[in-house]
């Protein structure tokens, strides 16, 4: 069968792959289909959306979380919003300097189907230093009396469970939320398709952080081939680069190996075409 | 109507574009259909396979001429081998230091199609620089007693017309047709989907060329929503960044307003993920 992208389908542009649907969950939250795929391997879908594949979810996660992770002095604390897949966790668990890692998923079933049909992207929940918290993103800021070195905030897109994670009122609440110097990066669309959504975002997410730039991955199964992230901070570490202690080892760690994220790509993923570049000032 | 890419969708991997067909014609070489799409304006159509659409072209024809054309310290002799529809002759005409431009197209159909449907793409055909030949593009080569300072071969796939464009034969005839640092630039096919065909050709390139190096632009109606291009030279222009004449305006011309291209994405079109960095070095 044909698995599409229902937000992109209904534009007149959708990637269109074969596969044959081997899981289909109705959570109290949204659809869960898992497909067996002829090119990609397996494919998990949220409410008719492509959310990864095996192909090719490397080029989200690494770079979702490295960016930040390696532009920071020295990460301890990391939020992780959605992502219930484990991808992210899965590359944060890289980072040694980090003592702690919350999740914040509202839909325990996306976590227990990530577990059976794609253990090793799940693989970090068994991490010692990874606590799930099964609850709406936006009200666990809400009621938070801790602070963090970096939050990640894997969404959905803004018109489905996710909505509440695209408000200029959670980027508000989230201010409380970020120790001093923190970074705090989101899911943010294609540059292609969705640019007017993205500088809106960056209008309302200027008034609450010096620093908001837009960076991106390529990810050949998502809609457009490219994906793209907006990085808040107070702009004192500069989230253009790796940190000095992560270029010269000093936090006694390396990322070991990675299968898109580099130095380099770290840099050039900040780099944007020049119909776009506004973002980037 | 759906409009697919015939090649990747044998894979179970496409992209799949809402359109209105407006236009077909079957040459002597292929069969060529224009369509009116809802998302990206009109689109051509060759064997099956998705060549251009009006939303995202210029993202493809600017990478591929100005990368070399601004890599060269003084560009005057130009070779365009296939491009029927005009966009790289269109973005070569604003290089002023250009003072002949030929381009090698089998199909004539190709160009009368494109002045019909895409004024906009072909509009640089008029300029007096342009001479335009109707021939096989391996056979212009080997018959040539003329040397260029930049070759641009803007083929099909290797499955189709433009399959002599990829032999290593071709290659070799090249080395005739180029001037003393001169460079070569082809359509390479994507990162994520071809390894093993960009690998190939990296090697067979090599015997000839003492630098061959790989490059990128994002095309979200392309498969995978990203292709490249291999540049070939004896390594004396550095072509990962724009040759300082350019930078300081020495030549005494800019591009005027581009889409797409932009000194800082020269460089980091270079910049590739881990897992294909290999084709860098």
């Amino acid at each position: 069968m044909k698995i599409t992208d229902s937000w992109d389908e209904a534009l007149g542009r959708t990637i269109s792959i074969d596969g044959e649907l081997i899981k289909e969950v109705q959570s109290k939250y949204q659809n869960i289909k898992v497909y067996d795929t002829k090119s990609f391997g397996k494919l998990l879908q949220l409410d008719g959306v492509i959310q990864l594949t095996e192909f090719d979810e490397a080029n989200y996660h690494e770079m979702f979380a490295h960016v930040p992770l390696t532009s920071h002095e020295k990460p301890e604390r990391v939020l992780v919003i959605g992502g219930g897949d484990g991808g992210i966790v899965r590359e944060v668990v890289k980072h040694k300097s980090v003592t702690k890692i919350d999740l914040v998923e509202i839909d325990e079933e996306v976590i227990k189907i990530s577990d059976e049909y794609f253990p090793h992207i799940s693989s970090g929940f068994k991490d010692p230093r990874v606590t799930i918290h099964f609850d709406d993103g936006a009200e666990y800021i809400e009621n938070l009396e801790f602070q963090y070195d970096v939050i990640l905030i894997d969404s959905t897109d803004p018109f489905s469970v996710g909505a509440s994670l695209f408000t200029e009122k959670f980027y508000e609440q989230l201010t409380k939320a970020i120790r001093e110097h923190g970074m705090i990066v989101s899911q943010s669309e294609s540059m292609f398709y969705n640019a007017d959504m993205i500088s809106d975002m960056k209008k309302f997410k200027t008034k609450y952080f010096g620093s908001v730039k837009y960076y991106y991955t390529m990810v050949p199964t998502y809609p457009s081939g490219t994906i793209g992230f907006q990085i808040c901070s107070d702009g004192h570490y500069n989230p253009l680069h790796p940190n000095e202690n992560y270029r010269h080892g000093t936090l006694g760690y390396d990322l070991g190996d990675l299968k898109y994220y580099n130095a380099g790509i770290h840099v050039g993923s900040f780099i944007l075409p020049n119909g776009v570049k506004q973002w980037h000032t």
